[in-house]
């Protein structure tokens, strides 16, 4: 019946030096770019291509446009930033589809991997994923906030770098404030803590402080924060350079 | 003194497709490339030049190599499979750094960042990421194995989706089967989890089940598995195809 697709393909950080060429293709076959706005735009295609723009807090919408065209027989792409199965469209999409008419089950759909904003981060930083690490977006809209709290907690007590998606926007500007807060209780404090902004894109730009010293005010909605454990270190540098971030492969036997 | 220059290159999950432009002209600019032999044999490069191949455990040794042919003026690849800062060589290069002389601080060191084993193991199974995750290293070659399995713990505690790396190897034939024992007790016993094998390589294979029920024995040194939390969910379909695994962004109040 319908021969249409779905492709949910993640942008990566920004320059298309870190898009892969898997991506690039994927693009490159759509007839239709469904996304928030800064995504859609970022995509080079001709003029027969549609774009469908929608806003920022509209995934679900999204996903089900993106489902009903590719029925329609379109071949869609739904894009966003970095990984698309990181805090992107992928889980929306599959969202709509569980919820969605049966025969949604049956499209093609694929997912293409990227350049998550937690790699860009970490390869710009030196290495702070060195050892066992954690992802977690600190928006409360689709998750309670002491939730968020309790799995800092566990991830402090854990030992984990800790890389912090979403930390602070307009809608939500005390989150990370109170996160920083939340983690000064069960962590040392010397804890090195790197705000990464924008990584990958012109406007980039890096800051290191502690978990004791950290101010939220240091970060946006494009910064990705990054929290390090007791195994993180700062490697000074003799020429006055930035210092590389890194964590050390080995652990102790507590910590 | 030395116009040399190290960057760590992270191959990804194995098709150049996959390998991002950046990642490309990194290698195209070396000199030496440094690494384990399946990684070094991976990338085309022409005879001039030279590929220092190592055995699998001796990381540090071939940093340290790495960064005495940058000091002598070489343009060096340290190549390793996925994203080089997720349980790659970029830790390791800046832990030699970090012990060496001062002298290898003042060194051109960049990390070229990659589609990580995790991301496209995510991609292939649908979107398991969509919430709050974890990354976790199985070996206990450079951490006592009771921190391994309290990270496990807390993890689940946390609700956090789980990765690991590194699940079995003929030295670690045991690590696995005590991994899902531990969280069991734990877990509801319901939760997906998926063995992902060599994502991304023409013998790539998947394999679902729960933590109930999942076997050390389906996994091999090439398996990424992926442990679900509450919020996982097996999505089948009308077609018979393979079901999509997805974690609903969603969170309750308690989990």
């Amino acid at each position: 019946m319908s021969s249409g697709s779905v492709v949910i393909v993640g942008l990566g950080p920004g320059s298309p030096q870190q898009l892969t060429p898997q991506a690039q293709e994927a693009l490159a076959r759509a007839t239709d770019l469904v996304g928030y706005a800064p995504y859609v735009r970022r995509v080079e295609a001709g003029p027969e291509v549609v774009r469908h723009i929608s806003d920022n807090r509209e995934e679900i919408a999204r996903a089900r446009h993106a489902l009903e065209l590719a029925l329609n027989g379109r071949h869609v792409a739904v894009v966003s930033g970095g990984d698309a199965g990181v805090f992107g469209m992928a889980s929306a999409v599959f969202e709509a589809v569980e919820n969605g008419p049966q025969i949604w089950r049956a499209l093609d759909i694929q997912v293409i991997p990227g350049v998550s904003a937690v790699l860009a981060a970490s390869a710009r930083l030196g290495a702070p994923l060195g050892g066992d690490f954690c992802v977690i977006s600190l928006s409360d809209n689709l998750k309670p906030w002491p939730v968020v709290l309790e799995r800092l907690r566990l991830a402090a007590q854990a030992g984990f770098v800790i890389a912090l998606y979403n930390p602070r926007s307009h809608a939500r500007p005390w989150q990370l404030g109170a996160a920083f807060e939340h983690l000064r209780q069960t962590m040392r404090g010397d804890e090195p803590v790197a705000f990464a902004r924008a990584i990958g894109r012109p406007d980039e730009a890096v800051r290191l402080s502690t978990i004791a010293q950290a101010s939220a005010e240091w970060a946006d909605m494009s910064t990705l924060v990054l929290i390090g454990c007791p195994a993180t270190r700062v490697l000074t540098r003799p020429t006055g350079e930035e210092p590389w971030l890194y964590t050390s492969r080995k652990v102790e036997g507590t910590h």
